[in-house]
């Protein structure tokens, strides 16, 4: 997608060949910085620190991690150390995890030499294919916003809610939850985004805001709490988010607070649509609330945030008084029944474990 | 309640007997500072900005602003002139138009010169009759947190989230939604606050944290969007909310984001109360979300936010990109259908018509 007109992925191969670039989101809004990432260890602080976050583009940096750890040193040893490494950074997103299997797959058959040159064309392929997911997920989504346009006087904007970043940031490009989105707007549909600040990392305020103004698509952002009042007074046509982890039944980890965007849309009959690349799928768990562990974040994104201060300078300032505790759930569970559909790659469907399986039987069947 | 062990009031006379002593609410919770308000100006002033807030408190600072109003002009004139002036200040409030209505049938058949000491008095006597309500509701609401703790383990923490300011910070004392908490633990029962932070004004965060903190009641800051996936996980033994405007239906129109806690209350089976002072209820109107307007504050509170800063002074850091436009709905309306009772100072009641108007009959005969 597009930065001051200039087309842009978040990740991507050096000129040296053997280094790795990205854009370092913990500085968006305000500093538009490229990062060089040469060695696992970056790659991991890259994902812990969140330089890159979003399911899908954190399994692409863990596959690029560990062809960075290859070249180093191509030994079975440090192919073991390097997906240990990578695998805790995020215990919650279950893409990493994917790219981590398939990756180790593919290079523990190899004689050591060849390793690094295989891992890092493979982790370029996983990057291409996520493009063409999030595309495809792109010309599904659109499909539901041309049918609400359709039913709206002439003109009238399409009002999509969005919580947190699962924006082409959070991805190679496209995004998954903003890709019907950009789609919508480059077919010239009139689109227009309420962005959930998305506390307390404030993705939405920070990144989705910056990515949607950068494409030039219009948005207004809200505080989390205004949601359910919006939906109250027929001024969302639209909800669609991203998803973290999916169950076999359709149960939806997402961002904290997406819970409470599900429970609004259901009370209000406002759709709200789940954006599910199949390897956010979890085919081996079913019961999202019982199943998935959460992880608990750093009280300090809670008791202070960051922003641009008036001398032009980020600073960081505390917002709660000295000696009050914070908590940090990062995601939260939406369940099945709450969720209209979910926009996949093959398509718009049900969110539950019968169209789960029809859609991806080959996952069902890799179980047996 | 208590601020670094010494007994407070929101507000009380100057030792002139002229002017009214306010804690600056807008410096809260990283500097304590009294301001002193000498005329009417003032104290509309304070109202708007936000310097007291909470419907009861800014329905006492209105009382007291007439009464500075009469102390500078007694005139039918400046009385009508000073009544327009505060009940322009927050539209939404219940409270104040009530105590502007009260204090203008006690003013207009007095003698001019009888005026000011006539308001001042009657300022006094409002704020005093706010604590007996505001204490009345603790001792109502202490019942619930009382038969939830014989519920649970010996000495196991009653977990309590609270949404907003709605402490003593927004009353005179022991506050509407705080009052209950208050009692429990200064009864020596284990109760432990979630408060959520209530973006964009931070009101959980600055003042509620602050009130609780400096009265030793055990509590945790998170952020508004975690409270559905702790009560997904039995974290929360009861929600406690004020309103700043209740429907003769038991609709409750609080602060935004309110109605989101209570969707998420009501699909756990958690239960949610609505400390309801009887002035917070408007017996003409039945639907909270067609009849209440929704006060639409600055883009600025989301755009913007302000915390201390490392130097130890309070900044302001933008969160947002230069370019992306915010809106800022101040209110919304939890539908009775989601509210468990109403704790008023004359009892725990049904959210629904017929409880109200039995529990105060004189106010529906009031409008016949």
């Amino acid at each position: 997608m597009r930065i001051d007109g200039e087309a842009f992925t978040t990740i991507w191969p050096g000129a040296d060949g053997t280094s790795i670039n990205i854009i370092d989101q913990t500085r968006l809004p305000h500093r538009f910085e490229i990062v060089s990432i040469a060695d696992v260890a970056g790659a991991a602080r890259a994902i812990k620190d969140m330089q890159v976050r979003g399911a899908p583009l954190i399994g692409v940096m863990a596959a690029y991690g560990l062809a960075l750890a290859m070249r180093a040193d191509p030994s079975d040893d440090n192919l073991r150390r390097a997906s240990a490494t990578l695998a805790a950074t995020r215990p919650t997103a279950v893409n990493q995890q994917w790219a981590i299997a398939a990756m180790t797959r593919l290079l523990t058959p190899l004689p050591p030499p060849a390793r690094f040159k295989a891992a890092f064309d493979r982790a370029g392929e996983i990057a291409r294919d996520d493009v063409a997911l999030c595309e495809a997920i792109g010309v599904h989504g659109l499909s539901l916003i041309d049918a609400i346009a359709a039913r709206k006087p002439s003109g009238a904007a399409v009002n999509i809610l969005t919580h947190c970043n699962a924006g082409w940031l959070a991805t190679v490009d496209w995004g998954t939850a903003t890709a019907p989105i950009y789609k919508a707007h480059d077919a010239g549909l009139n689109v227009h985004v309420f962005v959930d600040e998305t506390r307390p990392r404030n993705q939405g305020a920070a990144l989705t805001a910056f990515e949607l103004g950068q494409h030039g698509v219009p948005h207004t952002v809200i505080a989390d709490n205004a949601g359910g009042h919006l939906m109250q007074h027929g001024e969302i046509d639209l909800v669609i988010v991203g998803t973290d982890r999916t169950t076999a039944s359709g149960d939806v980890c997402n961002k904290i607070g997406t819970y409470l965007k599900a429970l609004a849309a259901f009370d209000n009959g406002v759709p709200f649509y789940v954006a599910a690349p199949s390897p956010s799928i979890d085919f081996s768990i079913l019961d999202g609330r019982r199943e998935i562990p959460i992880e608990i974040r750093s009280a300090a994104e809670v008791t202070h945030i960051s922003g641009l201060g008036a001398d032009g300078e980020v600073a960081t300032v505390r917002l709660t008084p000295k000696g009050s505790a914070a908590l940090n759930p990062a995601f939260d569970v939406t369940p099945a029944r709450l969720v209209t559909g979910l926009i996949t790659e093959r398509g718009v469907i049900a969110a539950d474990r019968a169209a789960l399986a029809k859609a991806f039987p080959e996952r069902i069947s890799l179980r047996g």
